[in-house]
This record gives structure tokens, sequence and C-alpha cells, in this order.
């Protein structure tokens, strides 16, 4: 259970940090989309880890391997299954963790949940599961691509360090110039220095991705209860280290007059019907409207520090948990292509939903 | 598509606001739950329009009928039909905006999705749909309570007014001693007050609703995908007017140190593993870990406004839309049981779920 | 859990036996469909019960209500919920068999599963839920009708009595030309006789109904666990009483040879492809062909005859059962609109389903 | 769509014939399951093709490969791959058949669902995929084991020859004595014979499989949709080649009296209330009432032959589709562990279905 997302263009995901390998099976991608394998391995290496020296220095490949559901470079209506051998599987010794709960970690809960858990690095609860949804993702942006849809995220704010500019005000296609995937290069270079700071510390901080997503039909989106931003929100919230989401005026718009906050109506030059403003965020009433959609998504300062921390373990004993091993100080610039991921996920998703809605 | 909600204990919401009623059929509830009629109305009463001046004044009863599912006053296992009739259906002419799209409601985009609309009243896109979740979380709050799990949800904004406050040093017995459902009663006073305000000047403002879940067995949450906050987040986004969620440190923690926001684990005088902070917010790596959740909902100002705003019709002509009739300045004071109601699924669900986990 | 049926278009029903009524909720019905009041309350005028001397005499009126969901004439895409309330609860005494476990029907094992059960008719497990699929089974027919798909269903077997013919050589629209729904006249007759008399000995019996589904266009069915016939079959043991399921040649199709069985390929004059037999039933693969889908469906003799029965009560006492009321002696008329609206529904729902598989 | 089966023990299967290899995905089997690989391997290898004279003389080794979910010989309640690469992967010129649509297979229904189609030994619809199945299902039969349930299946029809005896006057401790899987000896000689007469006659011939199911708790089954024999009817329905599907007295159960059908309840010696017949078959009203579970399920005489026959090709000319390769006269000695799977799939989910079911 819990293990799948999406009800037409459905993933399941599989696969241990430290297991042979981590993979996805996608039941319901349409036949005829053009398998652009070189897109996927890309989105992998935006998210691997060892990319730069703010991330984690582990050496992983990240190549990913394609078992069915593709036939003479066209997806065939069958299920895709993507499998990602783990390559950093090296006999190590978790003797010291293995039966310790590392504070803010899901050790304890899994322990509990399950009466047994696969101790090494963290097992199933590692987000090198994110892989598997990185892969997986690209395959829905490649069928986003026949309909002109453009997704970009990118890092918005590192501890308290906030990119005051609107998307509007950005080069998103500057993304991926710095290392920290933030467009505005000025604030790019705080941050690095920021994580790089804590880095050496040996702490970690948190931060804010905002994702854009552009030239969505209007139409998307299944109310009441999967309303295309609370579906958005559930991808985004199962994101490992993920503590919030907001959409359009988000948090903020609560301050506001309905005055103000309602966006006014009217036809455009080409016909169509818009919005003079977009607090709605491109949703309005759970479907989208055609406008820009875009929200923001809070994570957490990673777990894993590398400084002793007082703990207990199995038994309730005292103890002390060492930070070992080669972690990110911080966990947002390679979140960036995972909250992509999701994003094309779930609308790509609500794609094939809404092709059923008229007679 | 998108009318049920839940895996285990599924409900499936029905009805239009001004058709015969709303209702809720609830697949998988447990059989041998006493079934408390009077606790089910108190929570459609919290919700009901007219209980205040600063709610709507329209009057309606929501008075509930148990179709199937419970005999001699125990749930069955079977489907249970709850129905709250519609009592303010009076013949009123909707001539005024069957045609206009009203900014910032659902008007436009059910019309493009679907290529017709129920436009009395908002139809199904009205809040009165949460009606019926809120009979259907009444029905989980009653099987929670053979738990003794305890959800306290109150008002901790309006407008930029906020209750500084943590849920810790509250008391949350006295959420329902005023109209606003703040515990804090000072803070409650400043709220009515700037609502009152708003509601004179003919417009509308929005809040954040906090709600706190006690006594939460560990183990709850189904990884990766539905986390135990993911899909808390997603039946909160799926509220009306909710702009944005956020669990346990959320937004705010974003700006911390891994080495200030991990929670120390400790075995406390019972001998129960508990954490000495709570910046997990009772939930680790998607699965309860028995300490308290909470989380902030927000909701915007509500698009129905007093006033003349501009807008288009149908055809993308220019328009006028009034403002008539009787509607909430501020949702948030009826929003308090919406919220229990969602969160009370979500965990009754969970529970469900839990207990398939282990051979 | 159990209570709904579909993927897309997708029933939830409830209701029990001597409860306020039996209902259902559809969503996932597109918005569009000319909602015929009509031929819902027509189809389901052919299952209640009194409508012939070879149906249970009792009377009830099964007028359904429409709750939501439809607006001017056409449904717009929101849940629908049809309810038919019961008129037959007369408040009666159901002592003699509250603690008693009627031997083939449900009352031991729902008792065991749920710890109580609603005897009062046999509560959920009563063939009067069947009216709710009627009811939403007539509105997915309203939507095939968009398509041209024709779906008949009719007795061919009564006991040992059986109908030779193949569906090829009968009059389909003669099926409701008698009151056993055979459109063979002789054979009908000879039904309604052997039904007399089983009748007349207070006893009961089983028989067949076939069913067939032309103008399905290619392509319905999803491999490789929903196949069309996997869905299908699963439908029809759905329903109360039914023991068996077979389609195209079926269980006698076992004892061909490979060579007998396969039906040849041939382009026909209007250039479609088609098949020259129809061994297959008009399924390949698991997916339609566009030949005629045909199928068997087996029911049992039912279970509550007029004669006094051992068995054991809720203690294990010895006990003895006695038949009391009135009660069909054959299940075969009024299966067929069963049978017609759970074939509805699968073909409604696949071609959803299929609209989502190719880009 | 469709690759899915199972509500809570979630199988998931994917591979073609002669891609990378078939594999399975199960989301949602409990913790803490011996993990008996032998036995898994061991069910993989009765279905194995190369197994015997009167099966298909292809050799595949079908050696499973584990990739997630299995940790210190324990499962762990995560997600558990499982990957069989095929061995038979030789370049092989598959132009004869790459635009032709062989007589009753899948070819054409696949070509006009998904507009493409993997043409290489039938791709997705070739029966290879059933090896995922039994690796599964072998995994549930480990689950079921924890509660002393058994499942055995066995061939008691080939073409005309039928074995007449039931399943309580055989030992079915003999089924895998011969090749056949028929556990009496003189008919199975008498099957072996026919098979391999039809074999030699470049021909092939269908059968039937009886399951029977032992020790089975009271209350499995979930109703009213999901009836233990209606998802039975939908597992089986959903192996490549049958047709049919019945249960306990099944079709030739209509033809009985209900006074002679209805099985009489008594209390036995160890205290437990049981039925002194079982044309139930086990279940009565959809649930398990603890008596054994018995099924037919007929399969046709497959489809590829070693003989010419006239077809036609994707634009409609004529042709003719010549038989190659090594493929099997009778797919009923092989369909035996397939058949045991899928049950074994059914009952695992229903028992964590149960276990949700009571307060």
């Amino acid at each position: 259970m819990g293990n799948s997302f999406g009800k037409l263009f459905k993933i399941t995901t599989f696969g241990e940090s430290h297991g042979a390998g981590v993979g996805v099976v996608i039941d319901g991608c349409p036949a005829g989309i053009n398998f652009d394998e070189e897109f996927i391995q890309l989105q992998l290496e935006r998210r691997k880890p060892g990319q730069s020296k703010i991330t984690t220095q582990r050496k992983e490949e990240d190549l990913f391997q394609v078992f069915s559901g593709v036939f003479e470079g066209k997806t065939t209506g069958m299920p895709i299954s993507l499998f990602i051998p783990n390559s950093n599987q090296r006999s190590k010794d978790y003797g010291h963790i293995a039966d310790k709960y590392r504070p803010s970690h899901a050790d304890y809960t899994y322990q509990e949940k399950f009466g047994v858990r696969d101790y090494r690095g963290g097992g199933r609860s590692s987000a090198r599961e994110t892989a598997a949804r990185v892969a997986a993702g690209a395959l829905a942006q490649l069928m986003l691509n026949h309909y002109g849809i453009e997704i970009s995220a990118y890092v918005s704010q590192v501890g308290d360090l906030k990119l005051e500019k609107s998307y509007k005000e950005l080069d998103l296609t500057k993304i991926d110039d710095n290392i920290v995937r933030c467009p505005d290069s000025d604030v790019a270079e705080e941050m690095i220095e920021r994580i790089d700071e804590v880095r050496k510390n040996r702490d970690t901080i948190g931060g804010v991705v905002t994702c854009v997503i552009k030239n969505v039909p209007v139409g998307l989106g299944e109310p009441v209860f999967d309303r295309l931003h609370a579906t958005l929100g559930h991808a985004m919230l199962s994101i490992n280290a993920v503590k919030g989401f907001e959409y359009g005026s988000g948090f903020d718009g609560v301050s506001m007059l309905g005055s103000e906050h309602n966006d006014e109506f009217y036809k455009d030059d080409k016909g169509d019907i818009r919005t003079r403003t977009n607090y709605s965020g491109g949703i309005q009433g759970g479907i989208s409207n055609g406008e820009d959609i875009f929200f923001n998504v809070a994570f957490k300062p990673v777990a894993t520090i590398m400084q002793d921390q007082k703990s207990v373990d199995q038994d309730g004993n005292e103890t002390i948990v060492s930070g070992k091993g080669r972690h990110d100080p911080c966990v947002l610039p390679r979140a960036v292509p995972i909250v992509e991921a999701m994003a094309a996920l779930v609308i790509a998703d609500n794609i094939l939903l809404n092709r059923t809605r008229k007679i």
C-alpha cells in the first residue's frame, strides 16, 4: 500500500537505498509517445548525488534500464518498467545504526509499523526512492510535450535567504546556469555560500522550491476531492522532507480582502477568456483555468547531520548517533527535478482523466 | 471521478447547492460503531449557515437522515448513506448569473470542463457540499472515540490578525466559547470585530485554521506516496477556498538548521519512546510517531462579495456581476468542523490500512 | 468495501431490504447525456416484484428519485444519486428468523463476518439491492445509445429446459412478449409451465440468462487483468444467486480443436476486418474485436423455499426454518434487466477507459 | 491500466514475451512473511515451458531475481519486485508475422486499440506474462501458510475426456505424479495420450482445471460487488485462454430444485457450524463459510497451431499464417500453477480486507 500514485497514468515505485536498485512501473501511459531516453537520463543526472560541491559527494551513476513497454522507440500502451541499479552497494558496516533510531528519521516509525526494517541507508525511506519518481516523471513530461505544457521548478529560498522576485520577473531558462538552481544569479551566489557555510559546520538547512506550469489546458482537475491543487499538494507532500505546500496567493493570501483577491475575467485579443490577476494560481474551483499554475514547496533541513546526537536504541536505551558518510547539506538543488517530476505526473494523469468527462 | 476520498474508510459525496440536498455514502466503515446521531447533528450545527452574526444569515436546518447501514444503533459494516435535504430551495431567479462568470468562482472552469453546469448557487462547487463531509467525518470521529483519539481545530488567524500562542498554550476546550472558534478569548474578540468590519464593507477576508490530533497510535501512514501528512494535505486542500497546508514546523522550518530541527528521542517514565521537541509534527518518514499531530490550513477570502465586479459572460462579453443574497464575510468559523471532519476521515482510514501491514 | 463497481463510470450502491430504501451514486458519468427518466423507470419495472404470476407476488412500486447530478434534462458530470424508497416497509415480525440461519442464505456468513446483521428480509444481502444496479445500469445504457450499442438479455434455460437455438436464430425484439422473457414463444410457454409447477410445489428452480451485445467498437478491454470478459464475468458473478459465467464458446469450447475453434479473419464489403466464425465471443486477447459479444450466466435455484427446513440458530442449536411470505419460484425473468444493467456498466466504463490509451 | 490486481495485496505485472523479461511488483504484502525462495522457484518450474513431452519444447530457465522488499529472509512491508529475465531472446525473424493477424490471437485487437504493438511472440498478450503471476502468487501462498490454507489445482478435463470423480474422491497429493497434473493416474494416462495425438496432428486442444481451497476462515469476501466468487472469477477469467468459470454446483446447479440445492446447517462435534452438503462451494452470500471452496476454469484450445491458416494482414489483404516454432498442444498442465497463483492472490487479499470490517 502507498507505493502507487495516479489514477490513470499510474506509477508504482519500488526499491531500497542499498538493495539491487530502485525502479518504477508505469501503468496507463498512452501508446505512441516518443520515448526520449536522453531526456529521462538528463533528469536523473539533475537529481543524482555528487553533481556539485553543495550536494553529497557520494557517486552514483543512476543509469536507467528499460524492462518493458517500449518498442521501436515508442511507448506501446503496455506497462513500462524502468530500473536504476544501485551502484553504491559496497559492503558497508551498518552495525553503528542497525538498532539505533536516528533523530527525525523514519527508523523508529518503520520499526514500529512493520516490526522489521531494512536499516541499510534508511532502506525504503531513503530519498534514493525519488530517482524512480524522476524517471517516471520524465516520461510524463515527454507526454506533456505533445501538449506544449512546460514545467519549471527552481530554488526560491535557502534558509531565510529568499528570492523576492516573482517567477514572472525571472528568466526560467537560467535555472540550470548555477549549481543551486536559482534563476537569479546574484541570489544564487548567496545561496551557494550559505549552503557551503552550513556544510562546513557539519549541519544542514532547508528551503523552498517554486514550480511554474505553463500552457495548461483549461479543464484539468477533478472536484471535489481531487481538485487539481489537492492532487498537486498530495504529490509534493509525498516527497521526502517536505513540510508545506501553497499555491497561488497561498498563506499570504489569507490577509487579503476578497475585493483584492478576486481575479477579474476579460477576453483577450485572441478571444480567450483570461484573468487580469492570478491570485488563483491558475486553478479555480479545483480546475485549471488556463493561466499559469504556480506553487511553493517547503523542505525542512535534512535530518542527517555530521554531528553527534543523543537518541535511543531499539530497546529504548540512551545512545549517541554519529553522523557518518557523505550527505547533502541542503536537499534543495537536487529536489528541483523531483518537484518537476511529481508535477508532470499529476498533469499527465489529469489530462487522461479529463478525456472522460463529456459524452 | 473525484467525488470519493479514502481507501478503506471511503466516502463518496453527492449533491448540489440548490438541488434536493447533499449526501454521502460511506463504504468500509467497520461494523459495531455506536452510531451517535446527536454528535453527528452537533457537528452539522457547527458548520451550518446562520449560526451567528459573523456567518451568512441564510437559514438552513441541515437535519440529516440515515438511509442505510445502521441497525439497532450500530453500524453494520454495510454502506452508510446520510442525506441532508436542502431546506433553502425556494424558487429563486438565477437569471442574473446563469451565463455570467463570477470572478474567482468555479463558473468558468466548470462550464469549460463539462460543457454544462448547474448555475444555481454554484451547484456542486458550492461549499454546501462540505455538509456531507462533516456528517461523514463525524462518523469517523465516532470510530476514533474507540481509540481515544481527539481532534481539535480552531481559528488561529483572520486576515493578518494572528494568534501567536502555540496550541500547547491554549485551552482547547474553549474553542466553542465564542462565535469565531478561537480558544483565546482576547484574540477572538479582535477577530470578531475584524470580520464584522469586513462584513460592513461588503467584503470578505481569509484566515488560518489550526488542527491538533492527540493520542494517535504509532504507525499510521503509508509511505511513500501516502505519507500521513500527504494524505492530510490532500484532504485539507480539497476543502473549498483552501490555498495552503503545512504541518509541524511547516514553512517556518525551512529557515532552521538540522541541528535545531531534529527531534531528540528519549524514553519516558512509562517506557514509551518519545521526542523532546516536535518539529516533526507527530509524523516521521510519513508515519505517526505518537506525538501530537498539528497542522495549519490557509483559507483565502471567499470570492462572493457584496459589490459590483467586472467580468465576462459565457460568450466573452463584458458584464458586471453584482453581489446578492446572504454570504459569509469570513468562512473560517464554519470551516473548523470541516477541517476536523477531513482529519478524522484520514485518521480512520489509516487505522484500517495499518491493520494490514504485518502478518 | 465492496459496494463500488467500475473504474471511471463508477457506481456505489447502498441500502437494505427493509430500511428506507436502496440507492446508488454514480461518479464519473460523462456530462451531456440525455437523462431519460422513462427508460430508467421502465428497466426498474422489468425487475420489480409482482409483475406476473411467475414472480413473487410482493408489491413494490420501485419509483426512483433523482437527488443530484442532473440539470435541465442532462447529466452534468457531477455524481448522480438515485434513490428507490422501500414501499414495503410494513412493521413485520422477523422474530421467527432473527436468530436463525436460513440454509444457503447469507445469514451465517454476514453474522460471522460483521458480528451484527440486519436480519429483516436479508438486509443488504437481499436481491432488493439489485434495483439500484438496474437504475445505474439504465443510465449506462443511455450513454451507450450515443454509440449505437445494443444490449439484449433473455432467459435461455429454466431447470433443464434449454432453448437450443443460438441468439442468431432468435428475434431479440420479442424478449418481452412473454412473462418469462424468452424470445422463443414455444419454449417460453414450457418454461412458464415449469416455473408454475415448481411454484405449486413450494419449491424453486434455477436457469440461465444469455446476453448479447451488438455494435461494440473495437478496442474495449484492459489487459492483462481487466480483460473485457474478466470484468464482465466479475460483474455477472456479483449478482445474487449466480454460479457461473462463460462467454463465446465457453465450457463447450474446451472439447474443440484449435483448428476448429480459431476464427478466420477476412475483410468485408465495407472494408472492415471481421471474423467468419465467432467462437471468440467478440473478444480476443481480452479486447473487443467488433463482433457480437455474447455470454451465459448461470443462476442457482433461489434459497428461499416455502417448506420447512432443518437448520441451526445463532448458538448452534437445531431449529426449523419455515418458508413464509411471497417469494420468487424462479429468479430468471427478473434477472434479465439486472444482467443487462451490469453489462451496460462494464461497457460504459470500458469506453471511458479506452479514451485514454493513445496519445 | 489493467495490469494490477488486488486491493490490498496488490500486484502489478509488466514485461513482454521477447523483451528483457517479465516481472511483478507486489505492494501491500504484510511484513514478516518468510520469503521461501525455493517454493517460488518450484512454482515457476511447474509453469515453465519444456518441462515434458506434452508441453512446448522451448527451453526457458525462468529463474527469478528479487529486486526489493525482502531483508534478512523476511518481507519488510515494502513493495516486492520480482523479475524473470527472458532467456529465449535470440534474434529471431518475426517478419513473417509482423504485419499479419494470427487467427484468434490478440494481434488485431492490440493493433487497433493501441495503434502500435510489439509483435515479437505476441508481446504483452503472450502467456509468458503469467510467469510473473506465478511468482507473485507463490508469495501469496507463503502468506496463506500462516493460516494453514491449502490450494490445489489439477486438470479435470482434456477435450471431452472428463475426470468424473469429485475432488473428494481424489488424492490431491498425487497431482504432480504425472505430467498432465491429473491426480487420477488412469485418466491422466488417457489425457496424455490424447494430447500427444493432438500434438502429432499439429493441432491443439482445450480442457478444464479444477481448483480446491481448504481451511479458508469464515468471513472472506466483500459484498456486494466483490463477493468472493466474483473476485475469483475475475482472477481466473483474466488468465490467457480462459472462457468460463463456475463454482460450487455451477452450471449443473441450474437444473436443481431449491429443496435439493440448499445446504443444511448443523453443528459438528467440535462445535463448529457446518453444512451437510456443499453445493454453495464454500461461499454463501459472497462470503466464505468455512467449507471447501471449489471451482472449475475452462480453457479453450490454444490459438497457435502448426498449420497454415487463412487470415488478413494489417491492410486487410488476404494472407496465410503459418505455424512456426515450438508451442503447447494443450495449455492445461502448465495452467495448474497459474490457477493456484491467482487463487492465492484472491484469498490473501481478502484476508487483509477482512481485518478491517469490525471495530
